[in-house]
């Protein structure tokens, strides 16, 4: 892994540090400024620009007593400016008392500016498949 | 919208005729070549690479007698020679002699080469949530 991937890998693993928190100014950092960033959290409908993506993160926080991450089959992709990583969330939370643990696929895309990696796209979506057992092939 | 944002609006447009033509050749000539494009159907796990990707079409054509899309809430987005598009596939289909409809929430991202404007990503996800009423005042 060369530096820009190791830079995007940890812009990527702060998105998750900072949802882990749910603190939405740690969210804030992670995001690009801008009407052009958008969020589309796991069936629900996209969201686009600042304002809008924050108030649900503010939403989904109050909502969310706990939640841990571990990310698994992380690949990460840069051209120029942009990185998109691909994963699984294997997320554990707990709703209204009970324990949930779900897998989402999740497309996140990073811009790089004088800053930094900044979040500018996520699009999260639950796995109905199971996963491939070790004795099937897998086709990649 | 310019130049480069109506080309890519044409090669995202022309995803979905190929899709609807259910043929994978030509779903071949929208995707780029390579090992590193990936897929997410809706609820699948995600597909990496030229021949699993294409496998996975053949799947599901074969599976599908008939598909119609109606594409709303377009969104295009140029960084450079990367392009991601956001949008609704609002869905008819017929199921094993059953018509069905759906709303999928899908990333596209495409690749500017000498040829054209390439498909490099595909992750499409079910919308739960109803749209939003006509009332109701939309936070963008």
């Amino acid at each position: 892994m060369n530096r820009e991937e190791q830079e995007v890998k940890k812009a990527n693993e702060s998105f998750y540090r900072a949802f882990e928190s749910r603190d939405v100014r740690e969210m804030e950092k992670i995001w690009a400024t801008g009407d052009n960033i958008q969020c589309g959290h796991p069936g629900w409908r996209i969201i686009r620009g600042w304002n809008a993506v924050m108030e649900s993160w503010r939403c989904i926080f109050e909502d969310t007593p706990t939640i841990h991450f571990n990310l698994t089959d992380v690949s990460i992709e840069i051209c120029g400016s942009l990185a998109w990583v691909t994963l699984y969330e294997n997320l554990t939370s707990s709703v209204e008392g009970q324990n949930v643990s779900a897998t989402i696929l999740t497309t996140n895309i990073f811009e790089k500016s004088s800053g930094g990696w900044h979040m500018i796209h996520h699009h999260g979506s639950a796995v109905m498949q199971p996963p491939p057992d070790e004795g099937t092939p897998v086709v990649h």
